[in-house]
């Protein structure tokens, strides 16, 4: 059992909160049963358990555990202090893992099951980012491609928002000019977001599946990438704000087009 | 102008990122132009502006300093260093106010103009507030009663993620049963979301203006809330989660309830 803070290990699992370091390794941490479920669950690339026996109270978390070790996973164990010191949380759960990050290339996505897939254009906010995550696998989409520069889908805040989302949807990266050209290939529907657009929300059905492209938090959808729209619609504004916050916006699209879909 | 953090003044307004502070001065302090310049624009109560000269080099926010300054508000200059021992930003712009906290009464609660009031359970998260009340703005809903113990709107982070819609909602307090009580004597419709109920939230329309109920993070609404509703209903979940974000899914519904006011 590592009791040392200074441990090797735990330096490099800590150092994990960076994201270079998750660039760096390709793997990130994830704490809290209820994440570690999930990562198990769906079959998640787990690296590495981190279980501290002294915080490890629930049955569950210790089957969880048992069951992983008994699949070939190593297991680390750590003092309470030790997992104190890699943990986010204020009361830790006393288990996480290590686990390699999933990305697939644009060319292995298809718009084969409806809604389809969320496009972000340099999301900025790890907490946003994790919510949307959270609201596509709501409404059964496929997965996110973040286009540009954009915050980590594996950063803790957006780990946390994501509450295992994580692990069900898909992620994709890929630049403005990669997503043109895998739309004029695929044949891709893309309908996008602009407080300026005349067209609202409600006003027609679009064809799915499809890419529900939604700008940044700060500037919007980028020109380049309005040009690529099939269609671009607005959500309508009656108070002093004149934008929503990028995850609700997206939230209230997702359900605009899983209603549409439930009418079609 | 202040050049020591020691300052009482400036450990008076730093104190005020603290909750209990709050409460016992009844007033909040708000950085960046943006955020000044609505709460000067909404009539917010402001009691002392706070200038960083240094810092604030826009012209529009110099501007809003002799505005106020000639409308008799105090302001207090204080330097750069002290700004940024008083700000939670990365980049401050050397302008920020310190507000009185406005709060009505329920009794002061009427549903005259659609979609009418969000009222929300016990509600945790700083940032889901922050975001509702932006979104309730966007929609044209009149404001936010916080049913229960709940987080604060005058949180530096609730501040943040309303966008300055902090100071065009209104802001109720209530217990469940003050809640009830009002509810018996203005007659008013109360629409409450579980994710057990059976009935669709597209399914019907209510009858507008209304209070739209919303459950706590964690636990949902409580079942001597839900008992209050004249109407229950769920949001469709076709994932693996089994709940949305508390700000995502009041989102989805009050621009459900815009959609059937503008049906209506």
């Amino acid at each position: 059992m590592i009791t040392s803070p200074a441990n090797p290990t735990a330096k490099a699992i800590r150092a994990l909160r960076q994201r270079k370091e998750r660039e760096a390794t390709g793997s990130f941490f994830v704490e809290g049963i209820r994440l570690v479920a999930e990562a198990a669950q769906l079959g998640a690339p787990i690296e590495r358990l981190v279980v501290a026996p002294e915080l490890l109270a629930s049955g569950f978390g210790r089957e969880l555990v048992t069951g992983q070790a008994a699949a070939g996973v190593p297991v680390l164990e750590v003092s309470a202090d030790v997992f104190a010191g890699l943990s986010q949380k204020d009361g830790p759960q006393g288990i996480g893992a290590v686990v390699r990050q999933r990305w697939e290339p644009l060319a292995d996505v298809r718009l084969d099951t409806s809604p389809g897939w969320v496009a972000l254009d340099r999301v900025a906010d790890p907490g946003n980012l994790g919510t949307i995550l959270r609201t596509a696998d709501a409404v059964g989409a496929c997965g996110v491609i973040l286009v540009g520069p954009s915050t980590d889908p594996y950063d803790p805040a957006a780990l946390r928002a994501s509450m295992g989302a994580v692990f069900s949807q898909r992620l994709v990266r890929a630049d403005p000019d990669e997503l043109a050209a895998w739309k004029r290939a695929a044949g891709a529907f893309v309908l996008g977001t602009s407080d300026k657009a005349p067209l609202d929300y409600q006003a027609a059905a679009h064809p799915q599946p499809l890419v529900l492209l939604m700008g940044s938090e700060r500037e919007g959808l980028a020109p380049e990438l309005q040009t690529l729209c099939d269609a671009l619609v607005s959500i309508p504004m009656r108070g002093r704000s004149d934008s929503l916050n990028l995850a609700v916006a997206t939230g209230v699209m997702l359900y605009e087009l899983l209603a549409q879909g439930r009418r079609a």
